[in-house]
């Protein structure tokens, strides 16, 4: 994450006690506003309309909100408090369905809450906040990894095409896609980003822009169906995305316009990598089919992301607004990790990163 | 053109004297707008900012502001009124580079006005007149032509994707790629139409929606960047779009976002139908390459099409707008012009149809 540059979310101890603060993306880029969330109702609203949003920050909120449900709890006993555990995970699985991430980190909540049935309250208490503070800290230090793995794979003076925001809005920092980039651009290579706007909230003009504008990271923002003729014309060396939630067999369900890049990039020939930690990975889904796709408001389209009174359209009906597509594994060149990059076959070559990773850090204090 | 909707673009005698008559497309869907142009600078304005667009439209706007160039110069001589033909052309020719049907208009304008250099003046303006509502009149007969050749592609039940418009307002009338969903339609097809939003200007959101809705036509608008995924999972039986430049071998200029479709449409062996008139077709360019392509405003993309006060990305800069982008023949299934459809391979089937309609249209007095 950039100097000065807030938390994308946090916990944080307020006036009004302890809150989840985090950057209401809805706002950018034109103002910067930290929004204090001291009930679980809020942090589940921020989800749902997307103040936070980015599969790995979508798990960094939930950890927290869970956190939070508990803090604000007036449960007397460590067993009701495994109660509100229950009812605060079950709230906030119903936010968003397609990050896997979510689902994820509400797991690991779970579990550790699980495992401290004995403690006092106030000790469960705070085995429940260090799981989430540890959940955030850790998906930095993962989107570090990735972006240690994914710079190698940039060469000097490339073109880079990215779609949405996967960057250090989209994670607890640094990012995923762009984390990649970041790295890149940290190691003193000559880059130039192509940045879909990403239709319809705009996430790549708002979002993706914003943060490389504050890096000095050189960009220029292009409308989404533009992307194609751009690899047409050889000016795209590579694309690099995140992703919402990663089958066992590599296939990749991420924003809404990521499977039209990865068709173009593989009639051009331009690799197609995806950056995302083993939290997107759902080992349990066979292939992207089983992957559910979340359909939004129509309104998001036609009053482009809230910022419109009139529709830019007859009639706000007869609006159909997927938030995800899948890209399935055999037009992905590389599936970039915190262990490593997975090549094809992906499934195969997942599977082996995922265990190399559990191994090495079965054991470890972190 | 649906009972009830004016002429998209046209001759009229207001109070002011003679006039070329528009829809302000740039106020559609919210207002339906007649502007009438009372010189030619006001022509040419309202086709660069878009105001009339669509390529035969462009041209049927040409036509007639030459002749309104003529009728409103206070020369009199045939000599002279042939220099204002002359400079009017030039003029025209200016506003926009991609749109091959602006320089076909004004070199039949040309051509009639050098033919009349014998007349008297009065006689010069009323044939000058009487050419430009023919290319008018022709363009709306060439769309019924089209309409007719393309309905017969249409299956009943189909689900068919258009991408900006080619509709009423993008000619003279009935449409082009809409000329054929509107004849399918009228023949009692059950058809269903994606509609692309198309972005930066959002014709396919503002304009082919709002001509779909006039008509009843069942419609549902998209993202640009959700047609591959609808297409990948097996919701998309055609796809039918217009076209500003057509080269000898078949390659297709058309609005931006095009060409991703075209290559969405390969991969799910989607039929991808262009449809255009013969003035669209260039066949002094041997392919693609050769098309100029007009970049445009990058307010266009980060103020919505002027919709919006704050734009949506952090510095209006840093924005590449290409308008147009080029489909290569390869990818095209058929065109469909008032001649008949040219199949593969193209260069020679577009030929054989325009020899075809030169020779039978040779000696009419149309």
């Amino acid at each position: 994450m950039s100097t000065g540059m807030p938390r994308t979310v946090c916990w944080a101890e307020s006036a009004a006690g302890p809150v989840v603060r985090l950057i209401d993306q809805t706002l950018l880029p034109g103002e910067l506003v930290l929004k204090d969330c001291c009930e679980l109702e809020e942090v589940c609203e921020a989800i749902r309309v997307l103040r936070v949003r980015g599969a790995p920050a979508i798990g960094c909120a939930a950890a927290l909100g869970v956190a939070l449900a508990v803090h604000r709890s007036a449960a007397q006993t460590t067993a009701d408090l495994l109660a509100v555990v229950e009812d605060a995970s079950q709230e906030l699985a119903t936010t968003r369905p397609t990050a896997v991430n979510l689902f994820w980190a509400l797991e690991r909540m779970q579990q550790v809450a699980e495992g401290s049935g004995t403690l006092s309250p106030d000790e469960f208490c705070v085995a429940l906040l260090r799981e989430a503070q540890h959940i955030v800290a850790d998906d930095v230090a993962r989107c570090h990894r990735i972006g240690h793995y994914g710079a190698e794979l940039i060469p000097d003076n490339a073109d880079i095409l990215t779609h949405c925001n996967a960057g250090a809005l989209a994670t607890a920092g640094y990012g995923t896609a762009l984390g990649v980039i970041r790295a890149a651009h940290e190691q003193g290579k000559q880059i130039h980003v192509w940045v879909d706007e990403t239709r319809p909230l705009l996430q790549g003009a708002r979002l993706t822009a914003w943060e490389l504008q504050r890096e000095g990271i050189p960009y220029t923002l292009i409308c989404d169906s533009a992307a194609a003729s751009l690899m047409q014309r050889g000016r795209v060396d590579c694309v690099v995305i995140g992703a919402d939630r990663i089958a066992g067999n590599g296939d990749v369900a991420n924003k809404i316009g990521t499977y039209s890049v990865a068709v173009a990039a593989a009639r051009h020939q331009v690799p197609f990598y995806v950056a995302a930690p083993f939290s997107t990975v759902d080992f349990d889904l066979a292939c992207g089919d089983e992957i559910p796709i979340e359909e939004r408001y129509p309104e998001e389209v036609a009053y482009v992301a809230n910022r419109l009174t009139e529709p830019i359209c007859p009639a706000p009906v007869n609006i159909y607004n997927p938030a995800f597509d899948v890209t399935p594994a055999e037009l992905i060149t590389g599936i970039i990790t915190e262990a490593g990059v997975a090549y094809q076959p992906l499934a195969s070559s997942l599977s082996e990163l995922d265990s190399e990773t559990s191994s090495s850090s079965s054991g470890s204090s972190s």
